[in-house]
This record gives C-alpha cells, structure tokens and sequence, in this order.
C-alpha cells in the first residue's frame, strides 16, 4: 500500500472513539424506533434522521486514518464493530485489515463476502499478503495468487516459506538499489525520476550486477555530500543486515540497539532479498511484551476483550485445567496431614499463609528472571550466582516476615512452639521458591521453550504443594 | 552525540558477551596466581600473560559499539562489570551512560570521580544532559551548567522542567528548519553546507520568522520532485505535532500508529521547540511493558538482576507486606470455621483448590483487563459489558470445573454433599475472581493509579478469603 500523509489529531483518540460510540448509539436508537413503528407515518421522518445519523458516522469516519479506525474497531464489541466494519469496508479494507490485531482480523474477514477479501488483497504487497494469507479462505488464495506477476508471486511464496518469528516473514520488498560505480548527482536523478520512495527509506541498497549488497548509503550522507562524488567512496561497507532465517526478536533488538530505521536482509551467498523497517519491529517488541504479560498468567494467545464467551473459554482452558491438576494434587499433601489437622485445628488457618507468601515471592522472582531472560541478560554461565542471590533475598524475608507471623501465631494461639514451626516452614517455602524461581524459567529455555510460558501457575503450584507439605510436616514432627 | 556508522555484527552479542567473560576470567585466575607468588621468578611471566589478556580484552571492547558494550554491562555482575567499565570509560564513557539502565548507570556514577563525570557530560546534547542531570551529584551538575552557552543551559532547563512521562522530557532539540518560500534547490544547497545531519532526519520543519511551525517536508518528497518547486507547493502542511505537556506513551502510541520517524514538538503558540524520535519511543514502549510485567508481580521498580541482596530487598518489600497483611485475613477467614474443620477435616484439604483456581482465573481476567487498558481500549462505557462477558466465562468454568472437582471430591470422601458444596463453592468463587478482575483495574485507574499496580496480590488476595469464606461458610450452613 502507498503511505498517506497522516492527519494532525486534532482531538484524541479516545474522545473519536466516545463519539463513534455515541453516533452508534443514536443509530440504533432510530432503527428500534422504526423498527417498532413500521407502516406508520412517522416512518419517513425517522428514515430521514436514521440516514442523517448514518451520514455523520461515515464523515467522521472518512476523517480519520486507517489505524485509528482499526484502533476503533478494536474497541467495540462485535455488533457495534460489524456496523462499523460495513461503513468503511468499502474504500480502505485492505490498509484496515492490515492494521487490527489478529483476533479483531478473524471478526472481519468472517464478515467479507470472497469477492470483497479479493479486492481488498489486491491492493496489498507480496510481504501483506503474505501476512494475511493463512487466514483467508483456500480458494481466495488460490485466485489471488493467480492474478500476482511472477516476481510478486515468488515473493509471497518465500515469505510464506518462513516461520513467523524469524526475518523472512517480517521483510518487505520495496528496495531503492543503486550502483555504488556512478556519482551521487546521478543518484540524486535517479531518485526523483521514481516519483515516490517506500515508506521508511532512510538508506539506499548499493548491489553489484549480480545484486549482492555491497553496502548502503544513507539518505543523510547522499543529502550532505558533494553530487560529484561516486557512490563508493561515500556509501558504509559494513552495514548492520539480516539473514532471513534469523530470529525476528534479535532483529528487532538490533534495530533497538543500533537505533536503525530500515536494514537490508540477504540470503547466505550475499544477495540482497529484501529489508526490515522499523515499523514492523516495534509491532514485534509490542507483541512480544504483550505474550509475556499473557503467558505468565497462562492466557495462550492474544484474547480480543470482547471475543465470544466460547472463545476465551477455549483460551484460558489449557492453563486452568494444568492449575486444577496442581491444586488437587496440593490438596492430596494437606489429605497426607488430615490426622495431625484434625489433632490441632490451628494448622489448617496457618497454612494457606506460608504457600500464599511463597507464592507471591516466587512470583517476584521469576517475573525478575524472565524479563532478564527476555532481555537476554542471562546465560547458563551465571545461573548459580542468581540463585545465591534469590536465595539469599529469601532467607532474609523468611526470617523478618516469617518471624512476624510467628509471633502473631503464638499471640493468637498461646504456643511459642507453632511460632517457631510457623518461621522456619515459612523461612522454608521462601527459599523453595527463590530456587525454583530461577530454575523454571532456566529449564524451560533449555527445553526450547518459552520460559513466560504458565510461569505464574507453575511456582505457584510448587509454593503451595511445598508449603503446605513444609509446613504441615514440620508441624507433625514437632508438635504432635 | 553524533552518531557513529554501525558496525556490522558478526557474531551474536551473547557470543560476544561469552568471550568478554572468558577474557575476564583469564584475567581474574592470572591476577589470582600473581597475587599468590608475589615476589618470585614467574611474577614477571604472569605480569606479561595478564598484561594480554587485557590487551585483547581491550581490543574486543574497541571493537564494539556502545550499545553493545552497555548490553555486556548490563549482563555482568558488579565486580566484573567495574573491570570492563574501567577499561572503556575514557572513551565513550558518556555514550554508554546513557545507553545502559538506571539501575546499572547508577553502579557505574558511583565509581567515577567528578571530573570524570563531567568529562563524559561536557560531550552531550542539552536533552542528554536534561535526562542524565537527576543521577548526577548536584556540584557536577552546578559545573557543568557554568560551561554550557545560553541556548545550551536554557534547554537543559526546559527539559528539566517536565516530568519524566511528558513529552518535553523526551524531546531532543536536533531541528532541521528551512523557510517556506525557497526553492527545493536552495534546500538542497543549505542541507550540503550542514556537513552532517541529524540522526532520524527524515523530514525538515519549515518555520516562518516567529519560528513558527508552518508544515514538514519530508526528505522523500525533497528527493523525488523538482527542484525547482517552492517548499510551500511540496511540504505538508498539516503534520503530527505535539505539545511539550502531552503524555509520552500517548505519543508513543501514535508514533507507533502513524509509522512516525520524527515528529516536531510546538508550545500552545505553535512555536517550534524541539522534536520527538522514534528510537525514544521505543525505548518508552519497551519501558512501559515491562513496568507492566513487574507491577502486576508486585515490583515496585526495575531491577537490575544483579543488585544487592539489600536492594532487591526493598524493591519487593512493599508488596510481599500486602501480601503478609491479606494472608493473615485469609487465615482468619478460616479461623471462623475451625469448628466445622475440627468435625470434617476433608474441608482443610479442599479449601485451597477452591482459593487456587479462583486465583488463576481472577489472574487470567485482571492481566486481560490491564492489558485492554493499556491500549486505551477499555473505556467505563463498556465495563458492565466485560463484566457480563467474564461473567459468563466464569460460570461456565465454575460448572464444568466445579463439577469434575466435585466428582473428584465424592469419590475421595464417599461425600455427596461434599461434592455438590465444592461445585457451588467454585462457581461462586470464580464469579467473585471475575467480577473482581474487572473491578480491581477499573477502580485503580478511577483513583488515578496504574491499573496493574500489584494486580495480582490484591486479586489472590480477594480470591483467598472469599474461596475460603464461600466454600467454609456453605460446608458449615449445609454439612455440619
């Protein structure tokens, strides 16, 4: 798609979204009305203020950019996201499509008539369409794909060759390759006979015949150099670029590092095949972010808020049903314990304290571990000095806060005895918890995992069974 | 800083990272050996091995750029990161300062001497200085302000006058402004004559004789039309602006929407006075997820992974207190029924998969919510529709999950009244973690607090007490 000026916002995006809301509302108001009040005479007079409303949505939505309608549609539940969706499909489906997140995408294209899904892809780039093309129906694939030149065609399919986490899915085409043998005058010429650069051109490729990169000149450099000089003595040799077998997160924290706009990617012999842009990388430390938050909480992928009840159902089924199995089995510890429960009652309110506290410190702990890991900070070489120091972390909060509830254990039920079970079980649990803190995370990454994957429900599984089993053991040896 | 050409990578930075801490190694066991045959023959020998390996060690850390050398700060425990830090300071100390996170900027001030300090600071941009100038020690500061022109000192102020998540705390002051009513090829020529431009120039600001900003033009359309044509013809007249007071994640937000490079910054005058870039957008999106991560875990701030056991303390005291606090409520909750555990002590090994799951579920809504909140797509008008929404998916939970735990629990304890009041129970409590889930978020952001801020604990702890209350209090109305 070719870039449009973006408008000034001239309010923000969450009053567009209130009045979009409100126009809605009005809307449907006016269809009850006609609804209920068909055949009678008002039934004009309503028509009239009914299209008028229709026409101020479509104006106010005409008015705004693509990704702020997208941003809209995100917004709204279903219902008010089809009406919506109807109003603007027409013109801009394609740049929208492209915008909305892949849960919203599925809503949409559910909607679409073939014919429409064809229209909207083929205004798109071979590096869209490949982005789209696993969720739009077989056939309308199938015809697309017959209707592209050979190159786009070539192009769809190498994108679509690759995973959608390493480069080659992420990279777009819209190269500007020059000669690095002719003067930057030329260059300049060259330029202004395209009529139009890609979006995100802060760098032209420089490839030899056989379009191997041979470096790249920055638009800066083209813009304050003398046009006399030839490409080669003012382009970089060295640049930063990309295989497309790479991992997209370590290009993207390249992209971050290095603070780069545009990096051209090239196959293994040299040649160039396409480039990355920042655009698409900060979509990918967004989305990245985003998963972790989610699989920490042990949500498997990105959830539209008002997704259908059966699709969250679905969503949250995997990590709730892994929790049920793990509270059952904590349940079969205390089970273990029933004699010396029932021998003194007071264990049973003391011991959620210990596996809740350890819950939470685990929690700490490991949040700490997979945003390093995230960040790439940690390496197997220095995993025994993180776990002194979480170890460490714990002794200390067990001792302080495990000694606090003690002695309010031994306030509320007069034995010093409990107390003293009550601070080491605990001091226990938080120790526990620092070790497998460090140690989930760790062995999830070497099983090639995702170490944010049901982090949260998986130490908590471990401070409760353990806590519980700590507790109530210690207390069974000691007290009974 | 200007900024240098990018070196090409040629191995990962973790393999990079792996030979910096051989290299380290080496040195550290030949300072060992050194240290133990003081006064011998070999003294001389090791002093000549030790002597190259930190030459080499020097050399690899020639070789990198900064941002890759803050990265290796980053990963590396105190005493060894002090090693590096002094090996590299001289240099470039003031690009890698400001590269490298507060946690670890803050270790790597305090082993500087002042002059050292204002040696790196002399080197920086007023908007470096503004957002290194809180860490520094206040004469330092003092001095450096004495050596800075009048523009310099005024813009360092105005940078400090903001807060950290405005806009004009994130705004550099690197314009390139041209006039209106000049030719495409007098720009060109005056562009020439800057030698150099800034980083992420991808338009010009065009500003009439009161420096008020008139449009942009981007260096696309400066490339690919006629030189010929009057600034006025080509530029855009109506671009993304912001104000300096404007909040910077919304900022980053519509950086991220429109696929903004650069964007100029105007006071309520439309004065130009400075710009924003996408490279510190990208810091602040990283940034705010990651708060986001940590303050659901209850972290109160960044964390460096290597900090002292005393810090990481009273990062995550705040919140393992509030946990303290609500796992005595929870154990009180259960201290009112010991009369009805003393009679059935199946109901102590029950109660925590009641709490546990309600915990889990209530975590997988409260992270949905949050989530939601931070993309601006939860607004009050919808709230009673995602409680709705929750609702359901709770209800379904509860009864289906409910149901095998209440299998499970007849057939343990040959119970069927037990079986049923776990059912209830659960169901009850997930509608609880649900209601709460939204609930929680919304409330928070209503008070004008981040709505993730120790999410879990106070949703653990609702789903706590109530799991206990519910499923005690209805075992004792129908059971006892």
């Amino acid at each position: 798609m070719t870039e449009v000026e973006t408008k000034k916002p001239q309010e923000s995006l969450q009053d567009r979204l209130a009045q979009v809301v409100e126009l809605l509302q009005r809307h449907r108001l006016v269809e009850d009305l006609t609804h209920r009040q068909e055949g009678q005479h008002q039934d004009r007079v309503e028509g009239l203020v009914h299209r008028q409303n229709l026409a101020e949505l479509q104006r106010k939505l005409d008015d705004l950019h693509s990704a702020d309608v997208a941003y809209i549609l995100e917004a709204l539940p279903l219902e008010e996201r089809l009406t919506i969706w109807q109003l603007v499909k027409a013109d801009r489906d394609g740049d929208i499509l492209l915008e909305v997140s892949d849960a919203v995408r599925e809503t949409l294209l559910a909607d679409m008539e073939d014919h429409e899904i064809l229209a909207a892809a083929k205004e798109m780039d071979a590096d869209e369409l490949a982005d789209l093309a696993s969720e739009l129906p077989r056939d309308v694939v199938h015809e697309l794909m017959e209707t592209l030149d050979a190159q786009q065609r070539e192009r769809v399919r190498s994108a679509l060759s690759y995973e959608e986490d390493q480069v080659g899915a992420l990279m777009d085409f819209e190269m500007v390759t020059i000669r690095e043998d002719v003067s930057l005058e030329v260059v300049l010429r060259y330029l202004r006979r395209l009529k139009e650069l890609p979006g995100h051109t802060d760098k032209l490729f420089v490839v030899d015949y056989d379009g191997v990169l041979k470096g790249v000149l920055s638009i800066k450099r083209l813009l304050v150099n003398d046009p006399e000089k030839q490409v080669a003595e003012v382009m970089a040799n060295d640049p930063v670029s990309f295989h497309p077998d790479e991992d997209a997160y370590d290009a993207a924290q390249a992209f971050e590092r290095y603070d780069l706009i545009s990096a051209p990617v090239v196959d293994k012999n040299g040649k160039l095949i396409g480039r990355l842009t920042i655009d698409e990388m900060v979509d990918l430390i967004r989305e990245e972010s985003e998963s972790e938050v989610l699989n920490m909480a042990g949500l498997r992928e990105e959830e539209d808020i008002f997704a259908s009840v059966w699709k969250s159902l679905r969503n949250r089924w995997a990590w709730l049903a892994v929790n049920l199995v793990t509270a059952f089995l904590a349940s079969r510890v205390i089970g273990l314990f029933e004699g010396s429960i029932e021998k003194l009652v007071a264990l049973a309110a003391l011991m959620p304290i210990v596996a809740g506290i350890g819950g939470n410190s685990g929690n700490q702990t490991i949040t700490m571990i997979v945003r390093a890991m995230a960040l790439d900070q940690v390496s197997t070489g220095n995993t025994s000095r993180l776990i002194r120091k979480e170890l460490g972390v714990s002794l200390i909060n067990g001792l302080v806060w495990g000694g606090v509830i003690g002695i309010v254990a031994y306030l509320l039920y007069d034995s010093w005895s409990l107390g003293v079970v009550m601070t080491a079980a605990m001091t226990l649990n938080l120790l526990l918890a620092a070790l497998m803190g460090v140690l989930i995370p760790m062995t999830l990454v070497r099983l090639g995992r995702d170490p944010a994957m049901g982090a949260s429900v998986m130490i908590t599984a471990v401070t409760d069974s353990g806590g519980f089993f700590i507790f109530l053991g210690l207390a069974s040896i000691f007290l009974m």
